[in-house]
């Protein structure tokens, strides 16, 4: 794909299928001129080129004689507008085949059909969003969940990049200290101060430390938190994964190409999707099949991001008895909830027991007892202290990776100063972080990143 | 329905489903100050309210500190919009989670979700459009060929509507002569002349003609012509059905709830639509089973709006077996073709013979010859000379139906005046059809009739 800002591109910009309206944008340098050469005002051929920015016409849309649609067309004019070059919005009615009509003029008329996430990535090209905005745009769109939009809505608005353009300056300036070294190498110079530079590199690792370890959270939030279901046989396992499930009225959906080995099942809870996974029953057994699918669970309660560890209340008969379950139940080291199930079978002395710690809850899966509290608690571990630190949550796979590979760079250059190396060699590792970092924020970038990030939009964004 | 136009609606304009922007539509007193309690400028809270009307606005949706998303919002003061109320028009990311929090927002502040039509129906209350406009509006929505939307189109600019009003008013004048006469019922007089309002009556009547008759036309060119496609068995129907269908990319769908006793397929053909219905092989048998089949092909060629007459152009071998042909077709009393099949095995002098009439075209189905002088020939039948004098063409039943009972009303007049009853009596004919006449036009309304026209319409329009 060449990136060329020089023609002007048109595309539906609303969801395909009849509805009352539909969009068709239209920009580039010709917007402008292109639609004004088919619109025409009820009192005759109107000039739109003389309209005012951000403001709307009612018209028609006309290929000749031939009346396509009475429509409204609203004017953005540069660098007024999302991809920063004059835009029209042409507002039809909601007809795929008017919109088609209409788009097929504007080709006829020397427009060219935009390829998918061509608008935002124009957008980028002018310099009106910077790259981790531009991504965002497309998880804005995509989010269903109150947390996931909340992360889209904050990376599109800005979130970390500006700080990363910032850190990279403050290096280019060493950079530039160190290069004049090198002009200078036979003079044995040394502009850059190495403690400053030091002082510097380190502190900037301290602020991309956060942001790394946020991408887990910020991963789980925008694909959903793994949450394995985990216990001994019957007890209750299924039935607290059903009563979640009908509690619940917004299914999301089942995640299309996860395994189904074991049941999974997405629920959004609170604003947050979690996608629950059922275990087989974990228990010491000597059948081979049946080892085979125990081990299988260890496998999953491994990769979730939460355990819920169910047990059946009405066997324990003792603090030591908890005690053990909750010794077998930290083994796996994730965040966890014990759920003292069939709490209605269970003595009072025991349930006083359970309450003295809040990483047990009592509840009754088939009363539906303590459901709630199983949901609120849900969300607090996700929150914890530990995580809530995160001011900035990355959710980006591509910045995850970019952030990593800048502090592993800044690694390298911190190792160079420490053992002596000469500023030839620090140099290298420090244009090798400027990098990560200029990708990172879209300052530096090339045709094949962009074309992975923006193949991922659809058509008319 | 109550129809109320007090409150303020607010509804999803765009197609359901993920695409780069979406439109919610807010219309009615409230809409600007309800859109501007939770709209904010880059700068801070603006107040939409102060802005003119046909401008747009960037900006963000927040409730409370809680940021939903950024917008464009487009201001139409009344009466300049499409329901000839104050309607703001907000543009959002294309994702129904942020539409959904949207409008969730705006009926929390007070906006009542609108009812499938309810914009339409209030621009048709405000007087915007007159009734038939605002029927049109689903349809220019629906209509999925040139021709469809051609129709839509017309009626919804206007239509035969405002002639219907303007032949009522002069029909009030003289009725408001006769309720003088019945005023002086006791002495006789005869304010409205009947010499002039047998004329106007007759005149009204001739106008009236031809959009009833345009009704066939209408009808079909919205819901598809039914074309037959009949003949002998072994004659090439089917291969011409399928050579048809493989010509044509642009295949519209199976229509929804017909039999599928025979096999029916819409095209779209030069802008239209056609239904072509193939048929069991037309031939004298003893076969119980097959004569019901032969009975069905003559019910389905009768209902048809056109027949494709299929024969083996081999067994043509003389004069007179084309006129046998000829004979035959002409009895259905339909538009048709004969289409001469398998001509590539036929001698030149039947060849020559059949050129000699227009009715008849050689094609050969299976070498796809001659196809596109078929499809050119059947937009020819369509829009004869019969057809082409009405330049208003009527697709609604609706309208069709209020056409027809006004005609009818109108002939119960002037038999009154021919036959010199009361001016009562005549007067009370008269009301029936200016009644009739009213509804066609929007100008009489009843709630029934307005729900039944607007539950037609899609939530948001």
């Amino acid at each position: 794909m060449i990136h060329e800002l020089n023609d002007t591109i048109v595309a539906p910009a609303t969801a395909p299928g009849i509805g009352a309206i539909a969009l068709i944008r239209v920009s580039g340098k010709e917007a402008l001129s292109l639609c004004a050469a088919i619109f025409y005002s009820p009192i005759g051929k109107q000039n739109l080129a003389t309209k005012k920015s951000h403001t709307a016409h009612f018209g028609t849309i006309r290929d000749g004689s031939l009346l396509i649609d009475e429509v409204v067309a609203t004017l953005f004019l540069a660098p007024r507008s999302f991809t920063g070059e004059t835009t029209v919005e042409l507002s039809c009615h909601g007809s795929p085949y008017i919109q088609q009509q209409i788009i097929s003029l504007l080709l006829k008329k020397g427009a060219r059909m935009a390829r998918a996430g061509e608008f935002t990535m124009r957008a980028f090209l002018n310099g009106k969003l910077d790259l981790s905005q531009a991504e965002a745009v497309a998880d804005v769109i995509a989010a269903d969940t109150e947390a996931a939009h909340k992360l889209a809505l904050q990376q599109m608005r800005g979130g970390f990049s500006s700080d990363i353009r910032l850190m990279r300056q403050q290096l280019i300036d060493f950079a530039a200290l160190m290069e004049l070294e090198l002009d200078f190498s036979e003079e044995d110079v040394e502009f850059a101060n190495r403690e400053q530079f030091v002082q510097l590199v380190k502190s900037i690792q301290l602020k991309l430390l956060p942001l790394i370890d946020s991408f887990k959270l910020g991963n789980v939030i925008k694909n959903g938190v793994p949450v394995a279901i985990a216990g001994k046989p019957n007890a209750g396992k299924s039935t607290l994964l059903n009563t979640l499930l009908n509690e619940e009225r917004a299914l999301v959906s089942e995640i299309a190409g996860t395994t189904r080995d074991s049941i999974e099942e997405v629920l959004n809870v609170n604003g947050i999707a979690y996608r629950f996974i059922d275990t087989a029953g974990l228990r010491d057994t000597n059948d081979r099949i049946e080892k085979m699918g125990v081990e299988k669970s260890y496998e999953k309660i491994k990769n979730a991001g939460i355990l819920l560890y169910v047990i059946d209340a009405s066997e324990i008969h003792s603090g030591q008895d908890l005690s053990d379950v909750i010794t077998q139940v930290t083994s796996f080291q994730l965040p966890y909830l014990i759920l003292a199930n069939k709490s209605d079978l269970c003595p009072p002395e025991m349930l006083n027991l359970f309450k003295k710690t809040d990483k047990v809850l009592s509840i009754s899966a088939k009363q539906k007892d303590g459901i709630t509290e199983v949901k609120n608690a849900l969300g607090n571990l996700l929150f914890d202290e530990e995580t809530s630190k995160h001011s900035e949550v990355v959710t980006n796979l591509r910045h995850f990776d970019g952030l990593q590979k800048s502090f592993f760079a800044l690694d390298d250059v911190l190792k160079g100063v420490q053992q002596g190396l000469t500023t030839e060699l620090i140099a290298l590792d420090l244009r090798r972080a400027l990098a990560y970092m200029g990708e990172l924020s879209g300052e530096i970038s090339n045709e094949q990143v962009l074309d992975s990030i923006f193949s991922r939009f659809c058509i008319g964004k």
